[in-house]
């Protein structure tokens, strides 16, 4: 993984020169003053560990699992939404962790727990690193030092149940792998958000990912029946069955905990059949709302596709839908609808009723494969787009089907407001019966601090206008004050009470998801 | 609502004296030796409350809303198992509540706790009165009272919002009202409980309400998308979108707490279109096995009926699952489905295929309509049995596929090894990918303690066994113990710090749900 950007520096591409020229007249663009820092120049903090603490951890994990070198380090500093990189790009890791903890078990996630909470040393769960909301920036004040805790040794598929289609598996599993793990077995979890290639099951389920097949497959959330979690006062071990009336549904509290409640160290996911048949399409419409009135009537009265998307009308035209062509989007809205599993021709027929109906414009194949092909580039886009200059960020928020116009429009006049006249994006891509949500994508030629201001307008305004604060990016630091607005104070007080009870010390992920 | 029984005396029938002569010769039932209190000769404990206390009650909600007689305390007094019964027809009413309270407002509610928490009085959420697991009977221990919170006058429909297919009503409606309500629509939750002609939707969400038509409508857990709270702390406000990955789902930390976190005031509830057209069926599996296969093959690969269930080699002989035919059972296994909404006919006869592969045999219409007919009449037959003095009872589990042969098998053993020789009775009525639930009916000469003793080995043998205690009853008192098991003593500390934060004085229904 590029330690400033995204992925594999090898996939980067040049923006066309158009395109250049374009973000420069157009949104007054300018290239960096410097390509920015090197891995050699990044600033790290001393560490800050006292040595009994790391000769504890050297004995719970081993000592070749505790490493406190430049490079790790940096390497497991913050996650990678856009101030992430440019920070990073800036030379500043100010946010490293004292040491990289690498456990092997439960046990010896128990233990690191058990010792970190004595010696109160903050635990930052650490998964693929993909966080694009501060997720990995704990606060340190009154901490004795920060350990990242490290999965990437608990990768292993554990069990697979046919009969239930049910299967366990370990938290640091990286989702690639495990896909190659279950396809032995002629099975999916159907789970494709943009972070894919990188990111780790048990980010997965701490974040509440959903991925691009939600309409299909669900969110994550709805995969998970069971969980084992660790925490400084033991081991919790939650789902006996699929739903249950025993008692308020604990699996929910450590979903979204994002690391601050316990280290997820086992799953039961459910899983499918891989499917045999697969068909994507593009499709126009005259307009974003004609469109969103289409993939509400297949949410609300199907069939639903397994993959369903659709791009507002700037989104269209500037092509962001297919990175390959980008700067060569179309008029209208583009949708792509993606058919996966049995009866494809059926469901594809059926659903494509509908969309005529409601205006929709049958693109063919061709649109629909190109963002199948794409679906996990635009993390590379943002590299290159950085690289001249570009500051471009996404956000995310959601709704009941009544309340989004008002959603987009809010989101759209924050952004506008804060920024002058930035090129925002939306695309709507999770549908429910009863609402959806919005996915915008910024390009500004903002700094920083200017984009952090804007994004703090933006959240303020999501909530305001009665939207949740983020579908499915997660609460990090970047989201605690309007997520605590979202809930309430005792939203709050009961997110301290689960805490409590768990992590007395609180030195689990400290200043992430609790205000 | 009859006080002693089930609903509407009137509705009660006698058994035909062939069963009333097998249940003699079979299970060794004696008729009763007195026919039980009647509502004057039951003895209540004298009101607790401090004279001040309600005058504080009488001044926020009205004083014509405050009552202490001797009626409205008995209908308050507990609920609806079969212990319950046969405590009441005992003419034991010592776990009335001194006063029954009726606010007419969200802020009436909060009124209500905020007293009752400073003057240590208990509060009893109090909906149809319909809970079988000892909901409704508090610990008095430590209060200066106990107060039955009624939410009969929280009944209204109040927003319907046809675009998102989202209705805001009110926690004391009854279902058959709320369905009333929503019919003027063209809506209908779908959602038909055994209790459905007297549960309340509030109820329903306290208690992880699962319906007969689950499959096709979802559990009630899946239809809340918004929730109003009132607590001692005041208000909490959840659900701004169908899904959102802002921190843990605390709609779920409210759906199953079973008035021990606070008081529902409001629901928003997805809606559906009510169904143009629906379609019941009988099917005749030669075992429970291979229906249960069946079942699963729905389940997993689809098309899932609306309503699906299968009743075991017992029940089916039996006849349970018509009672108009009780007694006039058959051979192998009896497996009911219903198919409502769009593209019934293709829909049908695709899982009719399905059915067909793995045994089931075809018996048309007739025993679909007639268990449909009979769906809410099991409560009524209860009555009869408990009238020749035969005590009869449900419970009930979940599991994953893969367990649920092991967790049949616990449970008859169980229930063989506390009672002799009982008759036992299972069906499988929710469906799921990963799993399903049991449904068991016990009939047998047992006295009130000798079943009592039985249902807590059968609990705790059902948590051993890696199942669920309840899969749709919920926990209250009666399962408390074992749901502790289920959870862990962290889970239990989890539950102990939310009630921390939103209760402190611990006056919400004291003993249910946390042991």
């Amino acid at each position: 993984m590029n330690w400033r950007g995204w992925g594999d520096p090898a996939k980067a591409r040049e923006l066309p020169e158009t395109i250049v020229t374009l973000l420069h007249d157009l949104l007054g663009v300018r290239a960096p003053a410097s390509p920015g820092a090197s891995l050699e120049e990044v600033r790290l903090p001393p560490p800050a560990l006292p040595e009994p603490a790391l000769a504890g951890l050297a004995e719970v994990v081993g000592p070749q699992h505790v490493r406190t070198d430049h490079e790790t380090r940096v390497r497991h500093t913050r996650g990678k939404s856009t101030p992430d990189l440019l920070r990073m790009r800036a030379g500043d890791a100010s946010d490293a962790p004292d040491a990289v903890v690498a456990p092997g078990s439960h046990d010896e996630v128990l233990g690191v727990l058990d010792l970190c909470s004595r010696e109160r040393v903050a635990v930052v769960p650490f998964g693929g690193g993909t966080s694009v909301v501060g997720g990995l920036t704990p606060d340190r004040s009154g901490f004795a030092g920060v350990v990242a805790l490290d999965l990437a040794r608990l990768d292993r598929l554990v069990d697979v149940d046919t009969e239930s289609m049910v299967a366990t598996l370990e938290p640091g599993l990286r989702a690639p792998e495990a896909e190659r793990l279950l396809a032995g077995h002629g099975l999916t979890l159907g789970h494709f958000p943009q972070s894919f290639e990188y990111a780790t099951l048990g980010g997965f389920a701490a974040a509440r990912s959903s991925g691009q097949a939600s309409a299909g497959y669900g969110r994550f959330d709805d995969l998970v029946v069971g969980l084992t979690v660790a925490t400084p006062r033991g081991t919790v071990e939650l789902g006996r069955a699929p739903k249950s009336a025993a008692g308020p549904d604990l699996r929910q509290v450590f979903l979204g905990s994002e690391g601050a409640f316990g280290v997820i160290t086992s799953l039961r996911l459910r899983v499918r059949r891989r499917p045999a048949e697969r068909r994507y399409e593009g499709w126009r419409f005259p307009s974003f709302a004609d469109g969103a009135r289409a993939l509400r009537a297949l949410a609300q009265e199907g069939p639903l596709p397994t993959v369903l998307r659709l791009s507002d009308e700037t989104e269209t035209m500037i092509g962001l839908a297919r990175p390959d062509a980008i700067g060569r989007g179309g008029d209208g809205c583009l949708a792509i609808t993606g058919f996966e599993g049995a009866s494809v021709a059926g469901r594809r027929d059926a659903a494509a009723a509908v969309l005529e109906a409601h205006g929709g414009v049958p693109l063919g194949r061709e649109p629909g494969e190109a963002w199948e092909h794409g679906r996990f580039s635009a993390p590379y886009l943002r590299d290159s787009l950085l690289a001249v200059g570009a500051t471009v960020e996404t956000l995310e928020t959601a709704g009941f089907w009544a309340n989004l116009p008002r959603l987009y429009d809010t989101v759209r006049l924050a952004l506008l407001g804060a920024l002058g006249a930035p090129l925002v994006m939306c695309h709507i891509s999770h549908v429910y019966e009863t609402g959806a949500s919005l996915y915008f994508t910024v390009v500004t030629p903002a700094g920083l601090e200017e984009w952090e201001q804007a994004k703090r307008q933006v959240s303020r305004a999501i909530v305001a206008a009665g939207g949740t604060v983020t579908h499915h990016h997660g609460v990090g630091r970047d989201h605690r004050e309007a997520y605590a607005e979202e809930i309430g104070p005792l939203g709050v007080d009961i997110l301290r009470g689960i805490k409590a009870s768990v992590d007395p010390r609180g030195v689990l992920n400290p200043g992430v998801l609790i205000p």
